[in-house]
Parts: structure tokens; C-alpha cells; sequence
């Protein structure tokens, strides 16, 4: 791809890892994710910070992101520290090449899975 | 956090509260939510102005967000005067330092619960 | 509201009326949905066009704004001509005066209703 | 239309076909989509890319777009090759000309379905 499509410096203000699950797993565990496009030629090098309303962020968390891959990174699957469940959090996510990001959630609390997505908001450059 | 992320002025033009709730309280009451993230290292104060189909807006309601946190703000909290259940409304959050806001809602008036979510809309500084 | 808040013309790519619901009427009913939000002091003359996949467009379907004020139009209640069921089709949306445009839908065919939301595409001015 | 609206790339960051549904076909068939717009007087050429979290990106698939018309396309639906199911997956659209683009899932994989919508990444030009 001659142009790289995205932006350097993302965020989701939206943040919340249900408690428990229903269904069979993982397809139905409940999960909040963050889908990341680098539609460019590069390694992009990504980092993660999680924002809560009553302590101070954690991270970053550094994912490294192939040329011309995406990854759709499950928040429940970060490690030292894992994000907690059941807590209002926001995420800034920070590239040194332009990505798309997109936040989806399931949540299968219920018998009926629910879901939602948005693009997250892109900073500008 | 070297550069905020954010704008200053972000409009909701969904807004309803559902008049009734099933399931445990207070995870699946009916709610409507704006997410808001200051990733900057000053307080941001945040007023908030909602308009209605058939009367003049209310508030502003103020509120105060601390630096490198994030408030998920239920509109069923707000008080004086609360916003009314079951009836369209839209909202405008304005801040004296860049935030990013998001909105969600979860509908739980029937057994399996409903969310949505959205980036709000950021005006242009 | 001294500065008005969004922008002249929107688009909506998605849409499309289920064909029917369940549920108590008529908060239940099956629908799709433009809240439209003038923020600013002035009327706002708003003028709808749908387009097809099938057909020519249909409209410009014409809605004043009062000032200060939001209007969360189903489609379902469009007339001359109504817009029809099970159909696909996207909207364009225009004003003589800002205003910001999100998109809803409630899908009631089945015992769960189902939300979706986002705001819509905003043109550059 | 005097002026068209839109924009020429587009990404949709998420992608997921699930892999099985419930319900009467096709309304309830699981499946995720591109409701692109062309509001312009001109056909538009769209190259629509996949990409991969563990493989080199699949396509370009072409599509053309009549004028003032609308597709609602289902990924399910391309051919030569078909998007795996229950694989992650991004997509990156270009056009010849300015487009809409807003990305939707329905996932009647449970009795009750869940849906999700948002507008896509608009690339600056």
C-alpha cells in the first residue's frame, strides 16, 4: 500500500471488562478489545496506557504490530499488571506508525450476548 | 503524558433513559453513560448543557475531572434538576482542557440487556 | 451557546427498517433513527435525502429545528413517500446551520431488542 | 448533487464473520458488513483489501458503486477467495471517487442477535 492509512495517537474513553461470562469460551467470554490495523509496510511499535477514575495510569504496555497485520488484543489477556474486572477504565493508545483503531466489547453477562464498537478517537497529528 | 489528547467541545445527539430495568442492581440498571478520559496533567472542569425536543436546555451541570482519569458519568445521577426517564434529550460537554468523550448506553428492560456505544462527536477548536 | 457545535452536511451509510417487532409499542417498535441537535440560536432548515441500491433517491424530505433544540426523527414516520421495509438504504442529511447527526436503530424481531448506535459521517465544510 | 460527500480511503479495523447463526435466512444469517455510499453523479471503483493478524493480506476485491446509489456488502459474500470465518480480520476501502462508509455485524449466533455499527476510519485525503 503506497499510503499508510491511520493516525499516530489514539483513545478509548470507554472501558469495562464484565465480571463474568456465559456460554461456551473463549468465543463467549466476556471481553473488551482494542482491533489495530497497520496497513503499512513497517513494524509498528504500540504502546498502552490505562487510565482509571480513582489511582494513577498503568504502562505502557508495548505491543509490537507486524507490517500489513492486524492484531484485535483482548484487554483481559494484558499481564503485570492485569486490567481489573468489574472497574471503569479509559485507554490511550500511542504508534510510531499511523494504525486504525477500533474498540468492540462483548458481553455475555446474559443469556443473550450483547456488543457494541466504535472507531476509537483519532488525535490529530 | 507529553501532549494531551482531546478536544475541548464534544456533542451527544442520542440521549434516552429507559424508564424501567430488569436484573441485579446497580451492573444492569438502565443507564446512559458519557465517558470522559483527561489524559492531561491539569484538572479539566466540564460543564454540561442538555437539550430536549420541547423546552429550553438545563444546566450546566459542572463537574470536575482530575488529572490522568477517567469519570463514566451515568446521566441518571445527575441532580438539580435530574433528567427526565424516557424522553429524547441530547448533550454538549464543554471543557477548558482537551478531553475525550465517549457514549454509552446499556438497555436492560427486557431479560437480555442492549448496549451501544459511540465516540462523540469533537467539534473542531 | 455562544459558538454553535457540528456541521452542515452528514451522511448515514447504513440503514434499514425492519420489517417487524415485538414488545410493547411504541417504545418497542422495530426502528431507525436520525437525533439531529441544534445547539445554536437560530432555526435550522434541515432537508433529508435517501438513496437506494435499487432506485433513484427519494426526498429531500424537509424538517425545521427550532433553536436549542433536538429532534430524534424515525424514519418509520417519514411520509410522502414512506421509506420502505426491509430495504437497504443511507442517508444525506442537510442544514442551513450547524447541527450534529447520531444514528440509532432498535431491532425488536426478536424477544431481545438489539441497539446499535454511531455518530454519523460528518463532511468537511 | 452539487457537491459529493465523503471521503476516498476508508478502514474498518474489526472484523469477525461468526460462524454460525440461528433464525429464518438471510435476515438472521450471521453477518458483517460495508454500507458504502456513493452520493455522487459518478460510478465509483472500489479496491476492497483484507488483512490478517497471521497471513498477507487477501484482495483487492472490485467492486463498482453506480452513482447515487447505495451497497450494503457482505464480506460473507466475496468470492474468489471467501473471507475465513471466525478469523479476525481488518479491511481498508478505496474509491475513485468520495464514498461513505459505515461497518456493521449482526451475530445471531444466540437466540436473541446482537448488532454493532459504526462509521469507518475516513483517511484524510
Amino acid at each position: 500500500m503506497a499510503m499508510p492509512i491511520g493516525r499516530l495517537r489514539w483513545a478509548i474513553a470507554e472501558g469495562y471488562i464484565p465480571e463474568w461470562s456465559t456460554g461456551p469460551k473463549p468465543e463467549f467470554t466476556s471481553h473488551e478489545t482494542a482491533c489495530m490495523l497497520n496497513a503499512s509496510d513497517q513494524e509498528a511499535h504500540v504502546s498502552i496506557t490505562i487510565f482509571f477514575s480513582d489511582r494513577e495510569p498503568i504502562g505502557p504496555y508495548l505491543i509490537n504490530l507486524p507490517p500489513r497485520r492486524t492484531v484485535h488484543l483482548r484487554f483481559n489477556e494484558l499481564r503485570d499488571p492485569i486490567v481489573p474486572r468489574g472497574k471503569d477504565y479509559s485507554s490511550v493508545i500511542e504508534s510510531d506508525v499511523p494504525i486504525v483503531v477500533q474498540h468492540t466489547r462483548l458481553d455475555s453477562r446474559q443469556n443473550a450476548n450483547a456488543v457494541l464498537t466504535t472507531i476509537a478517537f483519532a488525535a490529530d497529528q
